[in-house]
This record gives C-alpha cells, structure tokens and sequence, in this order.
C-alpha cells in the first residue's frame, strides 16, 4: 500500500519518507506538501500538534474531498499555548477530532484514533506492540475501515470505543500516559481488558 | 484487617457485610451507618453515585479526621443528572477527587483511585482481575499506602498517575470503558503496556 507523508515543509516530509524507507526496508513511501499527501490519498491520518490542527484542516479543505476517511490523532495538549503536556486544553466542541468534523466538508468521514501508541514504540521494530487503539466516531463501517487499516500494524488492536464524542476520553489518555511515562520513564500504551483478541470480521 | 461497611442505611450496611463474609469465607465484616464506618476507620474509601458525592462528604466532616486517608472512587458521570452513562459532568473544581479534596478537614489525605475496576469482576473470585489501579494524588505517600491496601487485592497494579489533578481523567476513564462494555457486553478494565510487575517497593 502506497504511503503520501505530507508536511508544511515538504523537504522534511522527503525526511521522514526516507526514514520511513530505511526503517521498513521496503514500501512504497513519497513525499509532498500537505494538500498534494491528503489529495493522493483516499485515507489520510491527521497527526499535528493542536496549534497547527485548525490551521492545517483549514488548508486542506478542498483536498480532503467527500468520502475520504480522515483519522484525526491530534491531542489537545496545554503544551500547545506553552502549557504542560500532561493537561488538557478545553476544545468548545469537545475534542480535536470533534473539531476536525466541523471543519471539514460533509462526507468526509471522520475517526478519532491512535492518540495513545507513541511514536517512540510505533518505531521500535525490536519490540511487539501489543496496545490497543482506541476508535471513536460516528459510524461503524467507517471505524472498521481504519481498523482494517490499522490493524495491518502487527501487535494494535482496535476497539470500538463509541461515538466521535468519546473522542475527548480518548484524546485525554494521552495526557495521562505522558504523565505516567515521565514517572516511570517509558512509553506506555493503554490495552483494555477481557476483550476477546479479534474484534473486527 | 477489619472492614467496616457504611451506607446511609444500616440495614443495606448489614446487607453488604452479609455477602461479604459469604463470598470471603473469613474476614472480619461490620456494618454502620456512613459517619461510624469513617470513625472506626484510618483508611475510608468513599464510591458513592456523584449524585450524592458532596452531600456525603458534607455529612463526614467530623468523622474524617486529620491523617485519615480518603480514597475516592466517584465518578461525575452523566448519569446523576439522568444523563448517560457514557458522558461526564464537568465538576467545578476539575474532578470528583479534587470536590473531595475540596470539601474535607485540611490534613485529611486525599488519593484518587479505583474508578475502572468494575463491581462485576472485583466480585468474580474465579477469574484473575489482571488490571491496573489509576492513582492520583498530590503526595507519593499518600499513594503508596493506597496502594499497599489496594495491592492486597490479587490481580490489582497500582500505578502512580500524578498529582490529584490528573483523576479527571482517570475518572473519566469510567465512561470510556462504560461504553466499551455496552457494545462488547464484557466488563473491562485498564491495564498499561510497558510498566514492570511491581512498582511500589
């Protein structure tokens, strides 16, 4: 599968892309500026810091066109108004993802996911996984296409968690985890108990 | 160690008590109204509907004397307003455990916990629990004698959170996982990747 990693700066997309490359060993990864990644593709993930999410969905208005699935990772951190990491700020409409669904044009479909697997042990090849990823949002069929997706990452699971409104919990873990992580100097994941290993068919 | 069982009705006390002592086979169970249980006790742990969260406290004023530890298992959800369950109320002062804090005797010490471990599979001797405790509070002691008492129970991690500010999201950790198990039918509970077994020496 095709990976577009788009960003502001598209020389430090062709950075990440060329990580992205020496670290898998194979794939097909390019690089591009925010709308041309978000154009090309028919799912985009949405991973910015909160002061540039509004920013960013503003610019990306025409690319993200009906249809498209948009999973929104952002996290409303303080850190963004040069607060601390392990608060939250308070979005009017609840959530950063619940924010993305405002801004963007009706049809695109909208999924809050991956607040809470770190970067740090999304690319530590050595160890498994074994997190879970917590979905919100509106309609089913559209959670079972970014698990479909997600899942392809050996060792997350994706659980339903609800409605796009959950969204808020979801994004909060994060602050939690990054609070638990500094006391215990690691990078912790969330799994959820007595849920059976498949969740989706 | 004895557990003394409060509720605004002694009768419902000596109910809990009774099914106690049948599911334990042994300890040592009584039954008293709320403001007795907190007198006998040196370690309260209030889990009371929000709704009656401050009127509770209100009334334990007295009983809870300075250097008694509070565990404060409340959740503000929704539901005490016949709202959802799945939906949390915003408390004033940032959580149910910062109301507490808020409304006790100074020196009375406050630790925020036990808010994802369901009634259902505390109860359940014949499955192993395998879940984390979230602690918050403002003092490292506090939460180690939390977590000493609470450890006491097999299957149960402590794990330190941060300062009492942070239940809020713990506790709203509550609705997330209330969602959960509505959709799966399971009780669910939290466990974080990544910690080692034992974190408190």
């Amino acid at each position: 599968m095709p990976v577009a990693i788009g960003s502001r700066d598209p020389a430090r997309a062709e950075e990440a892309a060329g990580r992205a490359r020496s670290a898998a060993g194979t794939g097909d990864f390019s690089a591009h500026d925010n709308a041309q990644a978000a154009r090309e593709a028919d799912t985009v993930i949405l991973s910015v810091p909160f002061r540039n999410h509004s920013e960013t969905l503003a610019n990306l208005k025409e690319a993200l066109s009906p249809g498209k699935l948009l999973i929104d990772a952002t996290v409303p951190l303080a850190a963004a108004v040069s607060g601390k990491a392990t608060r939250m700020l308070g979005v009017w409409q609840g959530s950063a993802a619940e924010q993305a669904l405002e801004m963007v044009t009706q049809g695109v479909r909208v999924v809050s996911a991956l607040h809470t697997v770190s970067a740090a042990s999304l690319t530590d090849l050595e160890h498994p996984l074994g997190q879970d990823v917590l979905l919100c949002g509106d309609a089913r069929a559209d959670k079972a296409d970014a698990a479909a997706l997600i899942e392809r990452i050996d060792g997350l699971r994706c659980v339903d968690c609800g409605r796009l409104e959950m969204a808020r919990i979801a994004e909060s873990l994060t602050a939690l985890l990054i609070s638990v992580n500094a006391r215990y100097k690691i990078h912790s994941g969330i799994h959820l108990t007595s849920l059976p290993e498949r969740l989706w068919t």
